[in-house]
């Protein structure tokens, strides 16, 4: 059985207000809850039906209809559970290869986002203030449990770039092709919001423009997720060609 | 004054059935309505507000209330439109690079998909007859317009595979880099299922097996759409390479 300050509790983690002030965000579904633990996230609380069967995990038992009562999915998988926030370490960059978010918008393109990030070996995004909250329930299930194994920092962009040492890479109409410019394995990549692109005061501290070839006059933008992918698909292809 | 008619009209071809039957679609926004247009689709009903000013077409206005009524998206841009669903040629590839699409089940993937083939100038689409419809309204609005400019085919996959002189590509896991493997300008590259990948029956008939490396061992997957970009960016990379 669970109570009804139980489902409150849950519900209320929808919010970001909420997930701030408790220090805690909702995750659902074998694979996303498993990676959560497999990295070492403490989870404050484990709703699971009999089908879940976890190991060194003791859930607390649902049934279906609870599940589906507690879940923010359309079909709920098995388990749900409330993590305790990771912390947000303050350092900045200083080698490897990481990406800044200017304003990204939508939890599907944010989940997308650090998925890719996650398969490019990329540990660490850091996210304007005004990027949507990556503990929101969408954007933790968009990531197919990479959320796990990226770290994410919400600061303020423009600090970041003006004092780091690192080359700053961006995305930008006017740029030069991706595949002609040199690449560094040390560097930021920025990129920005879904219609507005990256916005002006980021923009001015992008010390190398890159451009995505198109190949003819017709589309006017890529998705930002793909853009993203395809980036840092070319810089890790770089590093193996050099290495 | 749009009537219970024309409400009715536009309201059914939210069905695949009625789409089919028909020979119609639906397209929304200046952008999509706009693109289509400007690549000579036939506009049998054009509904808009007074902020739309099209060149030479002549809509039927409404009121912002209408079109709310009418339209199929949470936010209504000016323009809804019912076009002639474009004949759907019977050829098979014989050169240039196209992409064959085998049960993607997601209309913002396959929408995605669209606009990534787009930039990358591959004009034509395959799709198994089991991918979901092309003209339905999440996946043209998700095109961003690109469906006006890529030309796309429900086919039986297996017989087009088995007949074609192409080398037929695909990303599977037990593929090699495709980084380190000879990609031809002419080809099909095939891409899978969301869930299950590219089926039994399609997958031995692919010829060349690629990868996209992953960086370390977490991820088991990249999204369908993140996968095409990835490739279709690398096959287009080696053209200007080799050229």
């Amino acid at each position: 059985m669970i109570s009804k300050n139980q489902l409150k509790a849950v519900k209320q983690l929808e919010m970001k207000k909420h997930r701030r002030e408790q220090g805690l965000f909702v995750a659902e579904g074998p694979k996303v809850v498993g990676d959560l633990l497999a990295c070492g996230f403490t989870a404050r609380q484990l709703y699971a039906t009999e089908e879940w069967q976890p190991h060194g995990a003791a859930p607390q038992r649902v049934t279906a209809d609870e599940l589906r009562k507690l879940s923010f999915l359309q079909h709920p998988q098995q388990v749900l559970a409330v993590f305790c926030l990771p912390e947000a370490p303050k350092a900045s960059p200083e080698k490897g290869l990481v990406l800044a978010l200017d304003g990204i918008q939508d939890p599907g393109n944010l989940g997308t986002i650090i998925r890719v990030a996650d398969w490019f070996g990329i540990d660490t995004i850091y996210c304007s203030e005004d990027t949507v909250d990556a503990w929101s329930p969408k954007v933790v299930q968009a990531t197919m449990g990479s959320i796990a194994r990226v770290k994410i920092h919400y600061t303020r962009l423009e600090e970041l770039l003006s004092h780091t040492t690192l080359p700053v890479y961006g995305t930008l109409l006017d740029g030069d092709s991706l595949y002609t410019q040199p690449l560094e394995a040390d560097a930021i990549i920025v990129m920005g919001n879904e219609g507005n692109g990256i916005s002006p005061a980021i923009r001015h501290l992008i010390t190398r423009r890159l451009l995505i070839p198109r190949y003819h006059e017709g589309p006017e933008s890529l998705n930002v997720a793909i853009a993203t992918a395809i980036t840092c698909a070319e810089f890790r292809r770089r590093e193996g060609v050099s290495s």
